[in-house]
Formats: structure tokens, sequence, C-alpha cells
């Protein structure tokens, strides 16, 4: 195992291929030495000495141990400095670079090789003591901060003193002299702290090469790795690098470029500098830098050769790797030295236009430029953001439930929303958690919040359903609905009250919670995203359909791009004021005659909703499933409620009571619902086939291409499945005699019980197609209710025990090992089954990846989530092509 | 296919072994009639042509009905009757016989051929006018109602009308003119009543027949397969037969006979019979019949050589079929024939005796006699029964949830029934269901009956665990606590209402719930079934543990032959209500340091219950369960309580509600539970492993032999396992080094999820052993919550859309599948793992014949079951071998 990989004067151990051996910083270092760029010389210790530290205890591995001074000597050669020297001494950077980019997350030290004799070298060498002294304190400090762990405002204290005692603005008005004090305090200082500085510079190497491994499992970068699902094994490189330096008066400088802007991705030269100045003061953001063009103080006009020269190189990088790079600079004394350059991070608009434009400068292909899309990304585009130049402080944080922004004044019941909207009040709605009865506030908010609930919480999934911003399961607040406030429990202890009327912004996107109003910009979805979706589209295989409800969201879905509609929940037809009065009539009727009254009340309201959604679907088929939920959803709550029932049946209070307990259950996800509910009610699917039937027919006869596809629920043993199919069968044949129309129709299943996967093969005897309801499937094989299961599922995640939540990406070895399983035994005795999955996983980019592996023939998201996942979809059938 | 399978003089079509084909009359017959026995001549018509009479729209098969005559005339050549004939006319009998003993559930036609001509010939033949006319009478009576469906009513009426005109007490009185006119009569009112009774025999025959094959599926058979889960698609045999008749008068007689005590297993000749009579008056039991033994009027004294020959011909029956006989006869003017010999029905008590007094005997080897063995059966020895001998009629029925007989005092609160059992009253305990609150309550009690709860709800598993009776699950349950009293719905509508204090008996091994006191039997566990339990275990590979939760039940356990406890569920050692209260300071807890005390104070009773588990199970293994149920179970409900734990813990009454509320979930079976528990809150874990090691340890020093097995449950990704481990592992060490005493033990997982049979090869490298924890695995693998299910699961049951209930018996297409696989995948990565199964299913006979196949190492089912368990085990042996 090679210990170190060298780099410089146009050669290379290694090229951008080795980012796994060599990190994201030193395969590019490489790589850039190899094609000639102007680069400093240095070498890198691999990623495998990292992993090697660790399982050595946190010991530097023997063979980095024994090898670093030879190595050193190399660099030496290249740069004909001397490490220590007292002539011309090589200063070192020490660099960590993972395979993946952890910006910021671990340590880097620089001006290594400085000691009480090299810096007289340097400011003999240099012309300057003041730099040398100058670059002697901040290597100390740093040394102190990164290698020994001491606290830097002692040092920055120490600083301070000297500067008020001079009468001093700034740190650059510091004199040599002053600087030579400054680093002589910092001495006494850092001994003072109990930390040693040693002189001889292999000892500050090796030091701050343990820095930098160590830095590997701190816990900044340790979290990061958590939320980036990145493996804690992969481990650091280490890049030692001779120091250029960029302060070394007005001829040199640092600064950070990009061959595009990153931002709105227009194929412009981009980037800031700073003269005289090293990487970290552009960094610190203390001074403002400058625009490399177009201004008076640009480096174009300060310095245009230098410029050329980088407008150059920055053009052949980006040919060399056929992407937007992100390039790290310093000019030492007017000679231009490239220090890092990697793939430029872009915001979801850059990245679409960027991806665009290489197709059209005939860079990329549109496949390259489909493989570049990041599909989760994408979902930036489809809401209102927070512009990153806006700063804020969040006042808590929940689940980032449904994307976008939202401001708004507070209010706390679905009524209130309802009247302040109406008055043209934006207003955020906050409850403990959403139930039906809120629908009505949910859709007239900007945004909702909740105490509890997950992902796919009723907030969830209905505010996902709306395509409006919600943030869930904040776990730190407090409503309080009597005094008509929330508290948000703060870091420090400190408890922030809002009150009803209070202004509030939330961010769907990342779960913050922020006081007041913060300045949003509206979605974006521009030709450029038109174009890659079109793209996309040439390339999938995986269809894309949408989970929708109303005629409304079916036409939205559609302008998405959604080819169909793979779970039309008629539930949600129902919560309607009119509406729900019928459908808890039903519920509570003691007599089959009180239910099949109640049901003929509802069915005109069913048929119209069917009739609008197969209008808006005109040519693509609509998968209907049948009544679904516990029926104690839609039950009354409220006194008021319960009398008007009791009154619309006739029958006592008392009655209704009884027989809402008698509806209650211990796990109502496990009780009666699905299926269930149509099988001991039989007049319950009848009617519901017959209001799906007479809509269609309806259509049809308007000529209207309607593809109806009847999904019946929570299927378990296949006799449920196989009693159903015969009365949907019967009562589709009575309603197309009666109206003397035929049209075809399909019957197919939802698959999302661990036992349905188990028996598949009998299912499939029966059924035209399986539908994946991976939310419960998921449930069911996990065992966690999505309700709940926040109160572990944090710690879960946070303690690594899961790496993921479940319920938005897919579990791949469970319940993907159940679909895999019920896929196969479906198509042994059913071969032309077509398959989908319409769980909220349908919608997620990893998860479509299985679902394209597993050879499903649709998924289908909610309707904002059509276009991630047509462009998820492309991505997925170029890594896993179908057959 | 043959139509007809002839038997008689010494002959026949068939055997004993085409019960499938003949149904199990005919092939008995067959047989009696192949070995020689007086078996009247006849023919039967086999069970496929019924299948066909179905197929066929419900019309005869072609091939029986052209080949019916020559069959007839068949029977006439055996008899040298002549069917229809003037002289000596040939009566047939017509039957139905299923492969499957279905008693009273189909339909019989005696005396068929009789009409107006043969009536006389009979009368001539027989000399007796009067026998002529009754025997004519009764066939036009069970003609009408077999063959027309016609109510008997009418013509009994008619019946008495001329006893009364003629001042007759009984049937019996009536002269051969009277009986005339009762014939002219019946014909009559058959007319009236839109029937025909046809003259022409066959024609007869041919509807008899038809009436049988009818009667396959009306609604008492169709009700009783599928109670006893018996195929529809079997059909029916028709067996038609001469008939012979035992009412000629004093030299004639009818009865039935078993070779050995059916109720006791006593090896005497056991029977009783009637004289001048039809079988139907013996079934009827208008007439007392007589004994066929030993008294003044027994058939040994009254006939003695015709009961010598009816003993030598039992001894050849019961020594032909190697089994205790049940068999039918008539005498026909003093000459014997047998119409029927079947293996006879007996009582639990009497197939033990029966089968080890024939291993005695030399008649069967002690194989046989466990093969003979019903275990389910073996049940009823464990618990007090109510003896065949008393009548009673049930006012309600609920589920049979724990087996056995209470009676008691009706009491609807746990305290109330302490109190009253302290001052000596028996109670019966009735909740609408109940939770851990009730458990001293339930232990006071005699029973338990609850309105709502399936066969593993909390008051069902508890009181099993107890052995004690419980009814659950009683539909036609109110309970009013306000009132204290319950009502029972009645089938007519009535309301049967039962107030405090009342006298309720409960059948928990029917379900049945009788008003005031029945009188029982106690268990009786004698030595013959302790025979049988000694052979069980000389024959069975599989192990049984049992689940117990104290000292108490697994010293009762260990009695009835546990190998040691396969769960012992920990959380039921925290009810009592001194401890329940630091349970809830620890549930309640905000702190980790608040809980930890809590957690301290709940040690010692912990480590103590572990101290008297272990003594008792000395040298056997004990699964100790990690605490598994969500901790909400445990929460106080009443003010008084909250406020107890509020002053316990410092805090005010709100932040408790508050802390209760935030427990609440909407899923608890989905929720926070099981390892959840362990591993968001360690120091829990931590206690009860230090308990459980400070107690073996404890033993160990005493001497007892201690092999502690520590379960992780709900595990469903294998890092909850890792971690529990290294924990487990950690806490063992240093309870192990604090005493200076090491004990051996292993670790191991319930396998209770879905997903966790998906990754069982990842589990295993982790476990020692897998217990299956097939209830919960049942909930979720099918989606029916246990407590919620009762609500469809019976719909589903009579609906025939689940064949039984998948909490009773093992669901072996989904959950036995997902467990196959887990054995599978586990014995890949750790060939070494035990597995076993600790959910209710170890107890059921049918599920275990599954764990028998599926290679588990052990059941564990509740004390009272173990006996069952032996046996089934010991069966499940015979049947499918272990390898």
């Amino acid at each position: 195992m090679q210990s170190f990989y060298f780099f410089g004067n146009g050669q290379a151990d290694g090229s951008a291929a080795d980012k796994n051996i060599l990190g994201g910083k030193g395969a590019n270092l490489a790589e850039m030495s190899r094609i000639g760029l102007p680069v400093p010389a240095g070498f890198t210790i691999p990623t495998s000495a990292c992993m090697e530290y660790y399982r050595n205890n946190e010991h530097m591995p023997q063979a980095v141990e024994t090898g670093l001074a030879e190595a050193v000597s190399q660099i030496e050669q290249m740069t004909g400095k001397q490490f220590g020297g007292a002539q011309n001494p090589l200063l070192l950077s020490v660099r960590s670079g993972a395979a993946v980019s952890m910006p910021g997350m671990m340590d880097t030290i620089l001006n290594l090789g400085l000691n009480d004799k090299t810096v007289e070298a340097l400011a003999h060498k240099s012309g300057s003591a003041r730099f040398a002294y100058d670059s002697y304190r901040r290597f100390i400090q740093m040394y102190a901060n990164v290698v020994l762990g001491l606290n830097m405002s002692a040092f920055e204290h120490e600083l301070e003193v000297i500067k008020e005692a001079n009468n001093l603005a700034s740190d650059t008005d510091l004199t040599a002299e002053q600087l030579m004090l400054v680093v002589e305090r910092y001495k006494a200082k850092l001994l003072e702290l109990g930390g040693v500085f040693p002189q001889d510079p292999i000892a500050q190497l090796r030091a701050a090469i343990d820095a930098v491994f160590g830095s590997w499992m701190n816990d900044r970068a340790v979290t990061y790795r958590r939320i980036q699902h990145l493996s804690d094994a992969m481990g650091t490189a280490v890049t030692v690098q001779a120091m250029v330096f960029g302060n070394m008066g007005e001829t040199s400088g640092t600064g950070v470029a990009f061959t595009r802007n990153p931002s709105t991705g227009e194929n412009v030269f981009f980037g800031e500098f700073l003269l005289n100045a090293q990487g970290e003061d552009v960094v610190a953001g203390i001074r403002t830098p400058q625009p490399l063009t177009q201004t008076e103080d640009s480096l174009e006009r300060l310095m245009p050769s230098v410029f050329a020269q980088l407008n150059q190189l920055q053009q052949q990088l980006e040919g060399h790797y056929g992407d937007m790079q992100d390039i790290e600079f310093t000019i030492e004394e007017g000679e231009l030295y490239l220090l890092q350059t990697r793939t430029g991070k872009r915001t979801a608009a850059a990245m679409v236009r960027i991806g665009v434009d290489m197709v059209q400068e005939g860079i990329i292909s549109t496949k390259e430029c489909i493989g570049r899309m990041d599909a989760e990304k994408l979902d930036e585009l489809m809401h209102p953001t927070i512009p990153a130049s806006v700063a804020y402080v969040p006042i808590g944080r929940g689940l980032p439930a449904s994307p976008g922004v939202a401001c708004g004044q507070v209010v706390f019941d679905a009524d209130t929303a309802e009247e302040m909207a109406t008055i043209g009040h934006p207003v955020i709605l906050v409850r403990v958690e959403t139930s039906p009865e809120d629908i009505n506030g949910m859709h007239s908010a900007e945004g909702v919040l909740t105490a509890r609930g997950g992902m796919t919480s009723h907030a969830a999934v209905v505010a996902r359903g709306m395509g409006k911003c919600c943030v869930s399961g904040c776990p730190d607040l407090l409503v309080d609905y009597a005094e008509q406030e929330m508290t948000l429990q703060q870091p420090d202890g400190a408890r922030k009250v809002i009150r009803k009327g209070d202004w509030l912004t939330l961010s769907g996107s990342t779960g913050e919670v922020i006081e007041g109003r913060v300045e949003t910009a509206p979605p974006s979805i521009d030709d450029a995203f038109l174009q890659v979706l079109t793209w996309a589209d040439e390339i999938r295989t995986l269809k894309v359909r949408t989970n929708a409800d109303t005629a409304e969201s079916a036409k939205r879905a559609r302008e998405f791009g959604a080819e169909g509609i793979g779970l039309c929940r008629t539930e949600h037809m129902f919560f309607d004021e009119m509406r729900i009065r019928h459908m808890r009539s039903m519920i509570l009727a003691e007599t089959k005659d009180e239910r099949v009254q109640a049901l003929e009340k509802l069915l005109p309201y069913q048929q119209s909703d069917f009739e609008g959604i197969f209008t808006a679907m005109d040519g693509l088929p609509v998968t209907v499933r049948l009544l679904d939920p516990p029926l104690h959803e839609f039950l009354p709550e409220s006194e008021a409620e319960i009398k008007l029932i009791a009154e619309e049946l006739g029958v006592s209070v008392g009655k209704i009571k009884d027989r809402i307990h008698a509806l209650d259950e211990q796990n109502p996800m496990l009780g009666m619902r699905g299926c269930r509910l149509g099988n001991t009610m039989p007049e319950l699917t009848e009617m519901q086939v017959r209001a799906l039937m007479q809509g269609a027919i309806i259509c049809a006869k308007k000529g209207i291409s309607v593809l109806p596809e009847i999904m019946v629920p929570l299927v378990g043993h296949v006799k449920e499945l196989q009693a159903q199919k015969e009365l949907i069968t019967q009562v589709a044949n009575s309603v197309m005699e009666e109206q003397g129309h035929s049209i075809s129709y399909i019957i197919g299943t939802m698959i999302e019980l661990p036992r349905a996967c188990m028996i598949a093969d009998e299912i499939a005897e029966y059924a035209d197609f399986f539908s994946f309801g991976t939310n419960d499937l998921t449930q069911t094989t996990l065992g966690f209710s999505r309700d709940d299961s926040g109160k572990f599922l944090d710690e879960y995640i946070k303690t690594g025990i899961l790496e993921y939540d479940p319920f938005i990406r897919l579990d791949i070895k469970g319940v993907g090992g159940l679909m895999k399983m019920a896929i196969e035994k479906g198509k042994q005795t059913n071969s032309r089954i077509k398959t989908g999955i319409c769980g909220e996983h349908g919608g997620d980019p990893a998860s479509i990846i299985f679902c394209q592996k597993a050879g499903l023939d649709y998924v289908s998201p909610s309707p904002y989530r059509v276009p991630v996942a047509r462009v998820a979809a492309a991505k997925a059938e170029l890594d896993n092509p179908s057959t």
C-alpha cells in the first residue's frame, strides 16, 4: 500500500479518477498537475491510512510515520526549498479531503514549517518581516486551535490588546515589530494553556496530519455524514502541499472562481478575489472581496495578464472536466497557482441551466445532462424558496414535510384560518396535529405547522397533495389552544412565545420555523427545466403517474407531466362539510337500510368528483381506490356535531355516542379498514363502484376516453379480493346495462400487507394490477406507526441504528425485499400483471432507483413531485437499463 | 366412474378404506359385510355423485338416474324381496354419509317402498297390520318433511287429534284401524299442503336420494362444516339399504352399543336398546331405553342368545378395527342385524383411558396410542368442566378465551372483586375489557367475562397464564358500570339483565355464559393421562417450554412437564401495586437521573422475582424478555393516581398530564415499544440485565443451575440487536466481576416483525436464538390488531373469507412462510442457532405440526397448555419425523 502520492511539476501519482484513494482534493490536484496546470507541489496520504489510523486506536500508520521525512524531501526537490531551511524555507499546507466533499467539516493548517528560525528566513527571502511574522502568528494560532484544541478567543484577545495599546483599527496596520510581540505573547499563552508548540517542522507536520485524521470523527463531520447518508468508513485523505502566498504584497492575492454562475447557471466567468491575502481571508469574510471581472477594482483591470492566464486556465479546466468548476487560486508576487478545482456546487436552477447550455454547446449529451441532475434538488424549483442572500435564525425545527416557504399570521384552528384568509390575511395554521376536520383550514392557510406527526402524517400527506408548505412533528413546540399561543423551547432554554396574529415563516423544504416575515423567491419552472423534463421523458421507461383526489389536482399533475392517476383516494372526497354529514350518517347507521340511505346521498357527490377527474385525465388511466381508512377518522367529536347526526338519523345522542365508542380501536391502522369495510359492508363498495361507473359512462358518452382501474385496498387473503371483485363486476355490469353503454375497466389490488406479498401468486390470479402501498407496507413490515414513530425514529437516525427515515426512502431490504417477492410471485401466475407504487416513496429518487430495478411499470407521487420523479426515472433508466 | 357400490351377503364393493368414496357409513357397511357380519344388503352412491349433482345445478347424475332400477333389483336378489312387491315387499332406508362424521346434520328416510299396495303385503307378511300401517304413516311423515320440506307439526297435530278422539295416551296404543285413518289423514294433509306423495317406489327412491344430496348444503350442515373446518367440496355419499324392523313385536328391537364406556373409557360392553322400536325411537328419547347388560330388563336377560351373539360381534368388531366402536343394531324377530359401526366418540378422559388400556391389552402400540390422541381435546382434562348430564341454556356466547368453568357472583370492578373474594365469595369479574389495572381483580375472580377483546386480548392472555376461566369478546354484552349491571341481548330480542351479586357461570371452553350456578366436574389428571404424557415424551423431538412470569406459574408449568421457560414477560412483574408506582415514576421521569432513581427502586423487586423463577427452574433454561409493551399501558388514569405520581416526582399534576398526553399513541402496537425502549433508554435495559444477573448469581452461588437466555424484543434492524447486545454484555460482565462469579448466558431475539424475517441472516450473526413471537408477527403480517380484529374476524370466518382465527391457529401461508424464510436465512449465517415459538400458537396442535415441519427446537405455550403441547409434539413427530 502506497503511503504517499506525489504531484507537481506536470506530473502526478494518480488522477481525478482516484477520489476514493486520494479524496476529491488530492485527486483533483493530481489531475491538474498531470495536465500541466500550475499547482504547488505536494503529496497526498491516502484514505486507507485514515482507516488504519482508526483501526490502530488513533495512531498514525507506521509507514506514514517512517516515510514522512523522505516524502517531504521530495517536495523540497520539486520546489527547490528546504523544510526548516534557514535560506529558502519550504512551508506546507495540510488539508483534509474525503472522496465526497464535506465543506468546512474537517480541519486545515497553513504555513506549517514556520519556527523561530524559518520565520527569519522567510522575512529575509520575502523582504517583508511583517509578512513573515504575520504568517507565523497565524500558524501558531491555527496550530493551537486545530492540533492542540485550545480556545481561539484567548489568542484573539492577545491580538486585540496589542492593537488597542497601539491604537490600531485593523490587523493589517500591525507593524513587523508588533507582530513579533504578538508571536511572543501567543507562545506564552500557548504554554500557559498547557500546550506545546514544537519548533521541529517534522514534529509540526506529524501533529498536523494526526489532527486532520482526528478531525474525521469530530462531531460536526459525523453529523454532516449522518445527514448526507455518507459512510464513516470511507475516511479522509490528507494533502500536504507547498505553500504559496497571496499575502506577499500588492502583486499577490487569492480568490475563488466559478467557470459559470453557480446561482443562475449563466455561462459567465464568475468569482472574486482579495489582494494581499490568504485564502482564509476570503472565507472569513472580514474584507469584502473584489470581483474578477467588469468592475474598476476587478482582477481583469488590476492584473490583466494574470487574469488572462486565469481565464484561459478556467476554460481549459471546464473543458477538461466537462462541467462547471469551482477553482481556488493564489497569486504569489504575480505568479498564478491553482490550489484546487472541483465540480462546482450550484442551485437547482443553475444545475438545470448549465446542463441544458452544455448540451447546446455540444459539451455533453442529453443523457449526460440527465445523469447530472440531482433529481431531489429539482424539488426546489417546484416551490417558493428563501433566497440564499437572506439571513435568518430559525426559532424551531420540525420535519420538512411538504416543501416550499410560507409566511403568514398564526392561527390555531381551521375556522379562524378560513375566516382570516377570506378577508385577505395570509395565515399559518398551527395545530398539535391535524385531522380531516382541518382540511378547509389547511386549504385556506399558506402553510401548516404541527407539533406531532411524521413525514407521512395527515398534515404532511394532505399538505403535499395540496402543494402546500408544511412543517410537521416539531418536537419543541407546545400549542396552547386555550391561550391561543404556541411556545418554542430554544436551545439555550429560553421559551419563545408566538401569539395568534403574530407573523411566522415556515420552510417546508428545511423544516425551519422562523419568526416574522422572511423574503421569498417564487418557483421557477423555466424553459431550461422544461427542456430537461422533455429529455428525461425520452430516456425513461418507468411511467410517472400521480396521486390526486380532485379534478383540480389531477389537472395540475397533468400539467406537470403525470401520465395517469396511480392513486385516487376516494375517502378524501368525503371531508367536505356537506358530505361528511352523510358519511357520518352512513357510518353510524345501525341497519343496512339506514346505511344504504346515507350512501345514496353520497353517491351524487362522488359521481361528480369522478366525472371531473375522468375529464381532467382524458385518455389516461385513473386508479380509484375503494374506501380505505378506519371509519372513525370521519366521526364527529363535538357535542354539536353528535347532536346533528342524532337528529338526522332520528336516534338519541346516547346511542350515537355508544356507536362512536364501539368504533373506537386500539390500533386503527390494523383494524376495521381497507377491504374489510367493503367485505363486511358490501353496500359501500356497491355505491362507490356505481358512482364510478356512472361517472365514467357519462364522460365516455361525451367522447372522453376513460380508463378506470378499480383498486381494492388492504388485501391480505385472496378471498378478500375474490369477493370484492365479484361484487365490483356485478355492479359494473348492472350500470353498463342500465346505461346501455359499455366501457372497459380493470380491477386490481393494493399490496400493502406483508401477507399479500407472501401470497402474491394467489392474488395475481384475480388482479389485473398490483399497486404497492409502501406507506402501509412500511408500517406493517417494520412495525412502525407513521404517526407515532417520530418518538424513536429521530433517536434511531441520530445514533445510527437507522440510516434514514423509511417513510421517506424505501427500506430496500425489508419492504423492498417483500416487494420483489410479490412481483416475482405475481408474475408466476399472471405474467401480464401491471405493477406500480403509489406510496409516498414514488416521488423519492433513491426509491425510484429501486422501482426501476424491481421492474415496476410506474411510480405515482404527489403532483408536485411528478417532475422530480420524471427526472429520477430517467436517471434510473440510465444507471439500470430496463431489459 | 362406478355409480353403485353394493354390499351384503358377506361381500362388498369397497371396504373401510374407502371413506372418501363411500362416506364413513357406506365404507363401514362394506367392511362389515366383507368380514361376514350380518348387515342388511344395499348399495352406496359415491360422494362423487353428490359433487356432480351440484355441478349439474342440483340434478341427479344421469348414470344414477338410469341405473337406479337395476341397482334396486340387485338388492332384491340379495334379500329375496321385491321392491313394490305385493308378496314380500322390499323396504329401503336412504341415508347420507360423508367421509367425516357429521352427526344429525343431514337427512335420513326410512321405510321407503311402502305404498297403498305394499303396506298390505307387509301387514300380511309380518302378521301385523298395526306394524305395517305404523311404518307407513312414519314413512309418509318423513317423506313429507325430508323430501317435500313440509312442516312436521301439521302431521303431529293429525296424530294428536286421533289419539284424543280415542282417548289414547301413547302412539303405541293406536290400533291398526286407527293407524289406517292416520295414513289417510296424512295423505290428505300432504295434498292440502301442496305436496305429492308418489305411489311408485322408484319415484320415492329417486326423490329421497335427491333430498339427501340436497341436504348436504342445508344451513345446519354448512354451519357445522364451517365450525369443524371441513370442506364443502367433499360431498356426501348416499347409502340405500334393505330395511330391517326392530318394531315387529316383542322379539324385535333396536339399540346402540359401545365396545367400551365412551364417557370413562372403562373396558365394559356398554349400550342400550328398546324392544319393539325403530332406531329413531332410541334417538328421539321418548321412551327410556334399557341397558344391554346387568339389569333385570337388560338384553342379556331378555334375549340371552341375541345378546351373546351381539357380544361376540362387538368383540370381533373392536378387534377388527382395533378401536372402540359405536355400533347400531336391530333385532328383527329374533334375528340380529348390524346397521352401522364406527369409531366411537368419547370424552377426553375416555380417549386417554382407552388408549392406555389398549396398549396394555397389546392391541395397539404406544405410538398408535399417541397417534389417536386428539391433543386439543386433552385441554378438557386441565380444567373443570360441566358434566354432559347437566342441561342448561346459555344466555350469551363469547370467545372461549381461557378454558374451564367458573361460577360466581357478578362484580364490575377489580377492587370489589378483591374485597368479595377476601371474604370468601366466589366472583365473576365482568368488564368491557380488562387492563393491567385489573390484574388483582382477575386474580381474585373465579372467571372473567369481557364484552370486547379477542382470543389474545389482555383478558384472554392473562387469564390463560393464570389458568383462569375467561370468556372474552362477547358481542351482545352491554356493561353499565354506573348502574352496576350487564345486559345480554337474547336471540328473540329480549334483554337479560344481570345485576351485581347475581350468580353467573362461564364456560371458558365453549364461550358460553350461563345464568345462575351450574354444577361442575373437577379436572382429572389421572394415571392414564400421566402415562400418555410419558409416552409422548419418549416420542417427541420438539421441546416444550412454557410462558411464565412468576415463580408460582413456573413451578406449576414444571409440574405439567415444561422443559424450561420460553418467555418470561418482565413487564408483568410491574403490575403489583407497590411496583407500578415506581414503574410510573420511571416512565414519567423527565430526566435520565429521575428515571434511574425510579429504576433503582424497581430493581430489587425484579431481582427477587428472577431468583424465584431461577429456583423453580433449576437446571432448565429461562428466556427472559426485556421490557416490551408500550409504556402507556402502565400509566395512571385516575386523578388520584396522577396526583400520587406528581407528589412522588415533585412536579405538578399538569406536568404529569402533559407527559401522559405526550406518551399517547395512535397505534401503540406499532409505536414506542420493544427494543425501541431499551435503545432509546439504555438505563432500562441496564437495570433489567443487572437484576437478572444478580438474581442468577445469587441462585448459582446456592448451587442452583441457572441457564438464563436474554431476549431482545421487536428487533427489525440488525443494529437494534447489536446495540442491545453490546449493552447487555457490558452490564453482565460488570455484575459478574462485582460478584466474583461467572455464569454462562446467551442472548437472542424475538422475531416478531416481517422485516426481521427478511433480514434474519443479518440478525442471526448476533443472536444465539430466535424466538418467534407469533402473536405480534400475525398482527403485522396480516395487519390485524388482536384487540380490534374481532370486528371483522367473526364476519370473515362466517362468510368463509378466512378459514380460522389466525390468532389461534398459525396462518401457515403468511406468518408460517415468513417463519420458514427466517429459519432458513438464520441458519445460513448461524448454523447453531436455536429456534422456538413463544406466541400463543405454541399450544395449538395444528400450529405445532407446522413448528415440527419447520424444524423449530421448541414451543412455549402457557402452563396449562403444556400437556396438550407435549402430546401434540409427539403426534407431529409421528406424522413428520424429524431428520
